[in-house]
């Protein structure tokens, strides 16, 4: 039996859930406008360890626990997991699940991993391979800052259409007999649209989101209302307005149920954070820790979660490639049956 | 219902096979004992770009048009591709599939990618979510020693216990009606020995790559001599007589039908590979250009491809961090009733 709609989407069959999530962020997220819901702040950047690469290990360490406290479930009861971060060979994933025991799948999307994560997780639940999978994902400012820019110290001057990478995580336990359904998961393919500046990731993913978003609603037959909320990874307060105008070019008008993970992290003029949050600790801490639990507490029924990535390197920035961009999207319902 | 058996093994149920295959590799891989079974050898080690980069992604490039002809099969037929490299965020994966238009899906795994994504590939599959899906890993030897090590012209010298990455890409479609079939899927946990040399990766690898085959025989009441090829992905000489040691410790009498690509790849003696092949591109080359084409001639027919990782990155290692290494196990059969 396939299960495939359309070009780019599948639909699950046998009602897989999130049955536990949980995000841990860093002080400045946790003095944002949303502050207030993660599960909780980190004031340490260092995390008690000796290196923004140990801390961030300890970020995952921590978003795995958890999870696995709040699914009421322990690590010898989940089967896969399923991780992604930003640094280079994605070592804040394995170092902070080695401890874990857990058989182990890592990923890499750059900022759209917690989707990607939740797309893998939905099927391999819906396939008959798990009855429990957790997707992690998750960023560090300083970590992120050091590998793809310049040293901390060196103060470096930011542009306008900068964005600030998130200290964070947020995790998911994808299983059976929760709440919150994955209906859906439209995977997208990578995009180019030539833009080359590493300091205008909004513009460079903003297409991408478009792209995807579009052959969700064309896969689905869905429409815009049809959601409470349609959500992208962190686009930026710049690549935001981009992506609505691109989707409203294509006959689809998002804007009133429309936000961005990195917009709604910061406070971008008293934070300084110029057009928002990015990094994969973006929009998984936001799924996680606001999201979700607003979807529990039935104040909302149905998201578009569509988390976004800038598929680049330094190294590929400075030969003269352009930055790839890819989008997916999973939609999510308290209601089995939308 | 449950396709799982044991703790970390899956049986898939609707008999998923490898429908094309195809292996792309270097000239100093193609002067090797199995120089000859490879679709194509690469007597440029730049295949006409300006940089090393830039040459890992013309490989993962034409690694996709060689599936993609062999499998008969178009970029539109295909629902996912899974693809993962070395380079620092998988950029030679992600630039290689740029022109594809299938929707992508980015992993990572050090030297096991091969293995990930072929299990990957067929949890989609057997779970009704793809109809053609291609699994791709490759590495380049210069763009991988120039980040991972040292710059190429330093002429570093190497202690005899180091690997050398292999230049090559193997990439497999996965789909149905084919007569390879993927019979199970048995993914790893990440082990940590303490390990800190980073120039003698099999030592760290072997005893995953024991746990995942003992996890694999113990799930699967299965015992050596069912397979005609047990095959390790790249632990070298040193590290295949680790694995198989560890084994015989474990119960499992491996000898008489082991073989570990990174051996098989090089004449470590004549080509100065020291302890043998290594890299994403060394088990997925070897698999795709030797164990595939064996297995359709009819020359063999149970395989259990077990691809090892280490999921380590220079920082780690300068950070005083062990080496954690991985291995996951995919059983091929030409006989779906295996």
């Amino acid at each position: 039996m396939t299960k495939r709609l359309g070009t780019q989407t599948v639909a699950f069959t046998t009602f897989p859930t999130i049955n536990g999530y949980g995000a841990i962020v860093g002080k400045k997220e946790g003095e944002g406008p949303i502050g207030d819901c993660f599960d909780s702040v980190e004031d340490d950047e260092f995390l008690g360890e000796a290196t923004w690469e140990k801390a961030e290990t300890r970020l995952f360490e921590k978003g795995l626990a958890l999870v696995l406290k709040k699914a009421k479930i322990t690590s010898s009861d989940v089967n896969y997991v399923i991780a992604g971060d930003l640094l280079n060979q994605c070592t804040a994933s394995a170092f902070g699940a080695r401890e874990s025991g857990i058989p182990y799948l890592g990923i890499y999307g750059a900022c759209s991993t917690m989707a990607e994560g939740l797309t893998l997780a939905a099927m391999i639940t819906d396939g008959g391979f798990s009855e429990n999978c957790i997707a992690v994902a998750g960023s560090h400012f300083c970590s992120a800052e050091k590998q793809y820019r310049f040293p901390l110290e060196y103060g470096g001057q930011r542009p306008p259409s900068s964005q600030w990478t998130v200290t964070g995580v947020g995790a998911t336990a994808v299983g059976y007999g929760g709440n919150i359904y994955i209906t859906h998961a439209t995977t997208g393919k990578i995009e180019d649209y030539g833009i080359t500046d590493a300091n205008n990731m909004g513009a460079a993913m903003a297409p991408a989101f478009a792209s995807t978003v579009k052959a969700h609603f064309e896969d689905t037959g869905r429409k815009p209302s049809d959601y409470d909320l349609i959500l992208s990874g962190d686009l930026g307060k710049i690549g935001k307005g981009i992506a609505a105008e691109l989707l409203e070019n294509e006959g689809y008008d998002i804007r009133e149920n429309y936000n961005d993970c990195g917009v709604m992290i910061f406070d971008c003029g008293k934070q300084d954070t110029h057009s928002g949050g990015s990094g994969c600790g973006c929009s998984a801490s936001v799924l996680c820790g606001y999201v979700l639990p607003k979807m529990q507490a039935g104040e909302i029924k149905n998201v578009l979660f569509t988390a976004t990535g800038a598929l680049m390197s330094p190294t590929t920035s400075q030969q003269g490639e352009s930055i790839l961009a890819i989008a997916h999207a999973v939609a999510l319902s308290t209601d089995c049956n939308v």
